[in-house]
């Protein structure tokens, strides 16, 4: 089965062209294949498929074989694909997810290859805003609750060690103000248009990169004043630049980030 | 840049075919390629490469730059790239590797691929035998030191959960007595040709297979009379058979188990 490997900032998934044909059992495919020492290794496998609704569709499957509703990160991948496939010939696109249908807009580098792309992540949702939440190990942290499709909490704290991260993760992660626990985002304002991040993703623990993280992250900061509608976040896999359109423009989170392609390669089914 | 992807019991290389041209600054390559999110992942590449001592020549170079001797699980998946590719007709092959020159024993399966892969491993030498070495944190262990090339320290226990191997295998690498660390088995014998164990490996922590580990682990459990000279040792990536040919015959330890192609692939260095 023909492959391609690609990753947006660190978030890596093993890329399937289905234009003409679907593999059989995606789930068990994905936990296969995502396996990092005895499969090709990623965080799991998007199929790219034509759509009814949009340009193109596109389904996402978990290293643990669970279909995912949408991601930011792969969607760039995903347009990188199309384009520099010959797919389309278009830089404009629309793709259908499980989160519904949304805009991707590639920018090309110089040698002719899409280079980033910028993906209409919709409206987020503000909830609760700068919160105090006691855990059970008698910590106390200031939240501010955001959805952008997905369950969002966001501690701005200088404090971005492992000891805040992996010691606090997992019990915000769980606290009961979630109905179905949540990612919890651990930024520090560096200037009004920089913000350096880490996130903890609800099921996954720490990864490198969350574009719908680093959407929660602008607008909390935002929301919170510390920081403008337009900035540059950095993640431990990379940088995305965020901007929050203003209400009267449709208030839509617009998240800009690189999509590299890594290799192409067949892979064996033992 | 083409390659293939193979693993031996989850020990996995980056295979690059050398017998026309090697990849410049190998040790940077094989730093970047490793990476399991940016890379093709691995835990480093094996170059295949024409020799004027053996019918091959095997290097290694481990996901952090640096070169390896020897490794077993390579040694298998380099026998079965050389035959299924047609680089050679003959299936009883030598390997020039930084250790010596090695012997390959590949049989076929059905398919009339090769499926196992027999590797004479050398001649071990045995250290110290059933020691007690005390550590800092007041645990005790009795061990039994054994030289496959590369220093191996085997602690024959019921007990193989993390709190031991994750728990004491950093201090029991790092002990005085090593001159330059040593990689540590914890091993119980289900019977007398059957063990179960788990290697901490000097430098990379916990592995899920060490070939010469598990040699080490059956010369050790024989020099006990805990085992005979032939035993199914089973590793968290999978099951080797180890031998040791009688003294008569040489002494050597031979190492039987699967070599597996995972994937083809095209790298594009970015």
């Amino acid at each position: 089965m023909r492959f391609t490997k690609m990753h947006g900032i660190g978030n890596d998934y093993i890329y399937i062209d289905c234009m003409e044909s679907e593999p059989e059992s995606p789930d068990t495919l994905a936990r296969e294949i995502s396996d990092r020492h005895t499969g090709v290794g990623g965080d799991g496998i998007v199929m790219i498929c034509p759509s009814d609704k949009a340009d193109f569709r596109m389904r996402i499957f978990n290293a643990d074989g669970s279909e995912a509703r949408m991601c930011g990160n792969a969607s760039r991948c995903i347009a990188k694909y199309v384009i520099d496939q010959g797919l389309t010939d278009r830089t404009d696109l629309t793709l259908e997810t499980l989160s519904g249908i949304r805009r991707l807009m590639a920018r090309k580098g110089s040698d002719g290859k899409v280079e980033s792309v910028t993906v209409d992540m919709g409206r987020p949702e503000v909830g609760v805003v700068d919160t105090e939440v006691a855990l059970p190990d008698g910590s106390r942290h200031r939240l501010t609750a955001v959805s952008m499709g997905n369950p969002h909490g966001v501690i701005f704290t200088d404090d971005l060690s492992d000891a805040m991260v992996l010691g606090h993760g997992p019990e915000l992660e769980r606290h009961p103000m979630w109905p179905d626990r949540a990612n919890i985002e651990f930024a520090r304002t560096d200037a009004p248009d920089r913000i350096t991040m880490r996130v903890w993703e609800r099921g996954s623990g720490e990864t490198m990169a969350c574009g719908t993280g680093a959407c929660a992250t602008l607008v909390a900061a935002a929301t919170n004043g510390l920081a403008g509608r337009k900035a540059e976040i950095s993640l431990p896999g990379g940088r995305l630049t965020i901007e929050w359109l203003p209400e009267s423009e449709g208030g839509h989170v617009m998240m800009t980030g690189p999509a590299t392609e890594v290799f192409t390669g067949t892979y064996i089914r033992n």
